[in-house]
């Protein structure tokens, strides 16, 4: 079985209405185009920056998740919806929200790995300063496979892809946005690592690059299958990236290379706790 | 503190005495210039291929062991001595023994993960048919630091290096050959995802490419540094690579982006068993 996925790598701006307009439409030419599952990427409805984070933060019910649920239902697409400031109680977290064709909410996961690095010549961030913590793993069920959600910096942990993959995930969608300091280094070669290991699919969403935020997204947004080659890649600009997400071509990749069944659980654990 | 290592990507023959006197001469030039670690390929005195295994095979003390002590003490090198059909009792290993540069035995590893693919149109081997599993994940210590050590197939389990990480490994050395169907298309990519991940270096010896053999190695040894990097790396043919193990390179990276202090441990764990 196969699916179409579609992957919004969207500029976003300062202006949260302009972003929500952007997302919706974009969803709405994915759906035209034949897309079943689509994603957003990290912070799609404000500026990656922590002074924007409280200013552009919404409780679980408020507008943007609202939009995402009716722009699912209108166009019966798979939503995973990118990431927002999330506001619950004195706390803000990055967070997905995920939704069925319904536009029922089947899922949500907050941002589980704070971004906290400090490079010589390079990136500087500090989430924690503004953001709290996610505190589980997040596999949601749809009609076609289940789908490991995480948020960028959540992808460099090897162990949580594990245990998504050990929980039956066959695609991991993580809406995430290096920069232009890890993003060369890193970006690619993670993604192509975590698809590998695990023989699954795995898509990464980012923003479009702006050079005039101070944050620079990389870009890049793609989707590598479970042999570790990219099914589908875009550079910088703000696009659309369409791929199939081959289920049986999971299974004979696992069945070809059985890494999954050779892993020597008499000598390590993982689990999750 | 830096140390320099040499992985001597050799070409293996059907003849064991050849085989030896090139380890021996490749370790001397080595150790002639700068090298304080070298390491050798796997199954560097014997052709890959199960026929050949059981033939070659020897004991713990056996000839090849004897002589790479003599080989470490001689030019006063740590030595990762590739890997060995190793024989004990009914059983046959692919095993890797390690040297401190007085020629003390410090180490020794059995392949934990065996070869057991059939991809199609590409590479089918079973190692299973004739080598029996390791049990144990293996870290050495030396006066630079902890080494883990691995062999080929065992470096795409990324638990196992993830562990060897934890017992304080900030080097991996795994003598591998992978061959021209997973070669081109995984080779580098693990090898730097490990690094990376684990923010160690990860070195990979493999034997040189022999056409004339039943099986292609891939060859293209070498190491990557913690940042996912290559240090240095060769082709397919016979050479030594030389490159510089920066200990203080590995501190920055993990101060720069503290990935190792950033792991959930209230969210997962992973132990060796």
């Amino acid at each position: 079985m196969k699916f179409k996925i579609a992957l919004c790598q969207m500029h976003v701006t300062e202006d949260k209405e302009k972003n929500l307009t952007k997302a919706e439409s974009m969803i709405a030419e994915a759906s035209q185009k034949g897309a079943q599952v689509v994603a957003l990427p990290e912070m799609f409805n404000c500026p990656y920056s922590n002074e924007y984070f409280p200013a552009f933060a919404e409780a679980e019910s408020g507008e943007t998740a609202k939009r995402l649920a009716a722009a699912s239902a209108e166009n019966s697409v798979y939503l995973i919806g990118g990431t927002i400031p999330e506001r619950s109680g004195a706390s803000i977290y990055n967070t997905c929200y995920v939704f069925d064709r319904n536009g029922h909410q089947i899922g949500k996961h907050r941002k589980i790995h704070l971004f906290d690095i400090d490079i010589k010549g390079g990136i500087k961030f500090k989430e924690s300063d503004v953001l709290g913590r996610g505190h589980q793993i997040t596999v949601v069920d749809t009609v076609f496979c289940k789908i490991g959600i995480a948020i960028c910096y959540d992808m460099r942990f090897p162990e949580l892809i594990r245990l998504m993959t050990l929980k039956g995930a066959q695609l991991a969608v993580v809406p995430g946005a290096f920069n232009m300091t890890t993003g060369p280094a890193h970006w690619e070669l993670t993604m192509r690592a975590r698809a590998l290991d695990n023989q699954i699919y795995f898509a990464a969403v980012s923003p479009a690059r702006d050079m005039d935020a101070s944050y620079h997204a990389y870009g890049h947004s793609g989707i590598v299958n479970p042999w570790g080659a990219f099914s589908g890649q875009t550079d910088e600009r703000e696009s659309i990236v369409y791929a199939d997400v081959d289920l049986d071509y999971v299974r004979s990749i696992r069945e070809q290379l059985p890494l999954l069944q050779h892993r020597r659980e008499d000598i390590y654990r993982i689990e999750e706790l």
